[in-house]
């Protein structure tokens, strides 16, 4: 069906995307429901503009329970001032809200993962209303997209910044920049196989210049994280030349994923030993994790074996494992 | 009631204490129920006995979400073999097994806290009942007691072994030689104000000589703490006789808890930013972390200060935090 | 697709439609679920026929935590005799009966919201099939068709009788003739601007007089509000010529809203305490509630303004109150 | 067991109940869960204290979905001066805070019911360590002892103060004294028959003047009933001398709930039509509630009927009612 | 303590046990809870008397998913005529009655299992006062008890009546002859190990005449065990002189459960295969059942043994088995 | 939309279909949820391959809480050697694995009632993903499909084997002669009315000789039960060429179930008394179940009828019964 057979956006904003100066406000969405009838969904985001230059959209909680992101732009919303700005800058520090409030991957209320809910619906669930007001309203308006990712709850990664192999080289070299200007600690190129439903290929493929992270994981964020998730955000928007001043650079060495090898998963649930942490230099046939069967002593664990050599970049977080459960994942140095 | 009027255990344990050799069982305790009329919760257990000599008692799963410590016990329990030992070692990877099942700290049966549960009941809740069975029958036939810990889900410690203070100089002594077998980075000197329902003091009231640990957190175990947990179990059975060999030593640090100033408490729920990361220096009135309310952006965020100096030694763990959670805690280094 | 294409309701009535007399049967939805493999949902219903003339098609329970049209309509059923009818008088008093068994707004079985599940699917969820049965089988067998709201569990509204602006003149004058017969303390004259998904909608695009209430709410009713319901009915059925007999006669005030400025929302949640009862004047600029943090004493409360002049027609019930819900609704008394 | 014997609460309060001035702190619990390990009940209280004279502790939220006096006593802790205030007020809006919060009659921690969990237990639930700090910390300092109630969710009252008929005459005297005060529209005057539990009959215990309310329920508050709150405790505190001015005078009718035959019981659930609304007057054998039996159409309601003369003071609030439920209470007026 | 310490039960039955003819009504038991702040379990209850006579108490529901007792029972409190009766019969068909509501083996309110809450306590859980109401009122008026239980959701037994072996040898002979009275298929002498907190003790310390049954499971009847059960009381009020009439004799088989070794537990969990019928003979050493990792195909299942000869009399019902659960119990035949 | 525009699925199979030998693997499905980010649903299959023949996939656990077929195909899958086989065997145990470990009709993951979700999709819930792959991937690489059902938790059936009447006289015969080659107890000639999403008739359409069963319920299985089903698949097997041997035959009763009079519905909720068991002979008329109103006693049951003369063939199976469960179920015996 064509975009413009949509119906609106039963979202509406409180601020004024076009005025001047800093706006704090919300997204709000109606929510019908047994707890409210007449109730909404509202979902913070701050608006800073001054005068004319490139849009950044910057957001957190895509997931409800990656943290970095959300520190950054809480942060960077209530301490950006409207005179430092060239341009304008859109923040929506928990992009799921109701996700967010819950400290949760996806929505409660519907089980939505934002990440695979575009373009989203207007007449959908909660999430894909949120998706479909970031497709059809607030990606149009920007030309720079910054969205912050962690592990959340059940993986944990090495803080990396990254963007996507793209088949329009201008448009992948911008975004390369700015992932060289973000300066976190790991870099990554990533080729997307399976992009249905994703943020990032919405923004893509309308031509925006989008950088995305992993900055830690477990559903907790470090001071050590939280750093490189605030430098990197004003690094991006003066690179971006929104903000004025030098970038705090900051060494970073580049990874690669290359294929499916780099991930190894559970067959059997039980309790894990990691063998290696995050970092960790691993070679093909290393037993990455073990893990034991929980209903009895005695019993030989399960060795979960590298399938590549690599830096051990993703791993699983929670002490307990379930079959089926991404172990691991390598990434090659890019030399 | 004297403890001679209680009933019976209703846990029937499926090994004998006495015999020569590697038993692997089970405590078989009834347990009925809805789905379930004539069910058991079924605890495993190994023992390993030969010839004379101490023995000691090792637990993990006091609290269903800390991992280092079953980790370290059932990999100990499929290879321990009985020719090493002198005497006698039961193993219990987890204690409140119920709550290891669902990885909670507590139990999901009845909510039990086995820390808070002792000297616990034959007729009372599940937890309860598998307490009593250890204040009865387990704790009796122990010398030593090593019960690993670590922060669970919602708090993340540095790797210490700890000892309490104790009224019985010798006892104590004992103890902290053995914390010092232990060999973990960071050591501490515990001193209990408020020791009510602990298998700790009930181990330490029967004269046993008690150790514990807090060897991280998050809900997660890592390659290098799984590596202290294991390497220290094995240092303790060398130190108390019961393994040859000798200890793998190891650097630690001396930590002190004076009194309550070493713990912040949040008074607002929200987005929390940790300032500080583990082992870090903290001057009193050093900010540690900062609380940003979620509800709306551009609000100041809430901070929490410190009030004493010292290392910080454990935080608050999850991204978001609720009023009255404890947010830091910090210690002093004894020189 | 059109309305030919679909395949055949799963719904099955044990009454005939048009079988002269008094029939109380079900209509049978299945339900296949874990709790009973080959079960279905038995929505009550009561037919009464009697001779040539309308039919009338009466609703409640379409929120099932709404309950004057419940009670007007199970006391009708049992009490309408067929020698009084001229026509025919279809009575469904619990229209989403999974959600009027459960006391909730929508469908415990699906979320549905009945009144923005229009038309319906035959194929779709629990709720969307009872929406299409009413589509495709019973809205077509009537000419005249009253549809019972309130406030539910958290809303609480003036005792209204309304009907809509309608683009077919003689259809809309049709409509508040009987919601002049109707003869509530208030009546409403709506412009619906979102109209996606509404019962009221599928009947008026048929052609059908559709008049709707809002009688009261909180989930409860009074014994006015019941008597405002049960006049109602009668009043309504003897307009149409169905029911013979002059009409109990009221006075009413008839109200309009004219925009979205009639609404105020909360911004913050908390405590909320009401300034204005429902049918208080209230004046734009007016603190119609505060709303307090709880999460401490001596903080600011949150005003709430009212954006027009009017009077209290619907307000917030619950005690405390989420951002996001609407806390009063204003109309204009129409002169 | 006496009560000496008792270990100390673990609750620490973040105020100092003997500083002169304006507190606005916390009674903190900890409360150790699966989801804070190290987690703490915040309770929110002000202390109000300015040069000699008596004591005021005023409590809303004994139940957590009853909303008058919560509203009135956050009003009163921000609003309260120290310079107007002689002697002392201790205010804790929101007794059973956990139960506040969910909005529910009951703590979600335990089920715990505070008014049947007197005189508490210093290592007994969350409930039982509110109503043990209460019992041997706040009720002691105590002169007077104010306790708002209504009538939650499930219930709803005329609006009333009340005291208890006491074996003391001088304290009874005295409480009834202050219920006049409060100026509600209609006061009572209780016996009560099970005491068991009640925090009433802990205060009166200790020769505390103590006076409750019943002011109106739902879940909800008015306008109307709020004011009615907050004109109550000005008047209290003025006719106890702690603050100054002349008393709002108001009318009331005094009422008298004489024995068991005040109570009515459903002995089928159902949807219940009410046939009085509060204030109405009953006669004995009058049909007070019709029972619809919602399983079908055409079937007879039950009649629930009075059994005295009487003022309909109670009802049962939700539009469903259970076999068991308390359908109405009549009260006789004392002239 | 002393039960004349007690205090009173707050149980009030609608019935006078005292009257003459037949008696349909309730024990009302208060319940205040979040969803009814005034509101009573209510357990419906027959009393027949007529003249002089033995008193009968007849019971099902113990257990609220066993179903033969409960339908025996409302079937025979609604044809059981007063001429027809020498003496009293009290019938609760649902002893257990919110655990019957929700087809649970416990109370849902309370967890409640209500065969180990003996001898209850007015001041505790709902499923405690109960117990106390039977111990203290109902109990008392009895000479002969029947209790009717089945497998339930979770185990299958061979019908058969029961009686325990007693130390008072009259007791023990007039039990057993209500036994041979009852007329089940199969009969059983048991030996009562773990007798704490069972309504049979309570019954039978008081001097009272106690039988039993299980009469099936699985949570269903069929045709054949309903027939049994209505047949057996008939049989048993005939033999105690209640009801006149010869019995209705069938054949039965004397059954006896030596020791421990006629249990069989599982120490996996996983699909179950059952290898015999209820019924079977079984020798000492034979696979009684197969359980089946489920995690994966081509694993070996793991066996379960018979650890005596025996008939199969009791079996795990679920098609899934737990670690823990009951697989099989044999019993030896008496000849 | 055409099924080549369909995205490929997101399974992967540890399995080379086009090997030779047995293996054991999974078909992994990626499910992203809250409790693992990167988690996949692993369901286990058995492939055995060797030289030419036909293909047979074999599947149980379509709906999750039905047991026979499980049990036959964990077996077959442990047992079969490649050797026996002419062509190959393709085992999917548990079609439905996530209703399968949560014991349940449907998936606890989308409530997907797997017969109702064909032919699936690729982007829909977790069970449409699974019809989608078996639709696309593994029903067009089977020549006969033998899909096993029993009644599950919530009926119970005579054990028959049943294919479909078929436009296709060759496919319908070829498929009788499997029905009786499985040699059950009872043989089904079924007629399906509502084809609508079924696993069958997607098997059928393709031009499959597909059979299905019902082999019991209840959610066990019996030793009997089992041996049908296991003795059920050699058969089918061996009368398809693929295993050797001769059949072991066993005689079958035809049935036949006509019309919608085969089905007696509920219309009250209660405590069902079945009046026969399952192979009994009903006369139409005759009363199949009386149910029990369970708020009080002394009250009526409800008959249910039977509308045709027949053998019970199916019935409800809880103790308790709702208002529109299927109560019984009579074929008529083919002469």
């Amino acid at each position: 069906m064509s975009e413009h057979a949509l119906r609106p956006s039963p979202i509406s904003p409180t601020v004024d995307f076009a005025a001047e100066g800093v706006q704090h406000g919300f997204l709000r969405l109606p929510y019908s429901r047994d707890d409210s009838a007449w109730g909404s969904v509202m979902i913070p985001l701050t608006v800073v503009k001054n005068g004319e230059g490139p849009t950044a959209l910057l957001t957190g909680g895509n997931h409800g329970d990656e943290y970095e992101g959300p520190i950054a732009l809480f942060d960077l919303a209530r301490t950006l001032k409207a005179q430092d700005v060239t341009g304008r800058v859109i923040i929506v520090p928990a992009m799921n809200y109701p996700a967010f409030l819950a400290g949760t991957r996806t929505s409660p209320i519907d089980k939505g993962n934002m990440n695979r809910s575009f373009p989203g619906a207007p007449d959908g669930s909660v999430t894909q209303k949120i998706a479909d007001y970031f497709q059809r309203t607030l990606l149009p308006l920007a030309d720079i997209v910054l969205d912050y990712h962690s592990g959340g709850r059940t993986l944990d990664f090495l803080p990396f910044c990254a963007a996507h192999v793209l088949p329009d080289e201008m448009q992948e070299a911008k975004a390369f920049e700015l992932v060289r200007a973000f300066g976190a600690p790991w870099s990554m190129k990533m080729l997307e196989i399976d992009a249905v439903g994703m943020y990032d290929t919405a923004a893509e493929d309308m031509g925006k210049i989008f950088i995305t992270t992993e900055l830690g994981g477990g559903g907790t964020a470090t001071a050590k994280s939280a750093a490189i998730a605030r430098r990197g955000v004003a690094n991006v928007l003066k690179a971006a030349g929104i903000l004025k001043g030098a970038l705090e650079t900051a060494q970073t060495t580049w990874l690669d994923m290359p294929d499916g090898n780099c991930f190894s998963f559970a067959e059997d649930g039980g309790l894990i030993e990691p063998v290696f942490d995050l970092g960790d230099d691993v070679k093909s046939g290393d037993v990455v994790a073990r893990i034991y069967p929980i209903g009895r002593t005695g019993a030989q664990p399960l060795e979960v074996k590298a399938k590549m050599d690599g830096i051990l970049t993703a791993r699983h977080f929670p002490g307990l494992v379930k079959s089926g459960d991404c172990v691991s994942v390598l990434a090659a140095v890019v030399v």
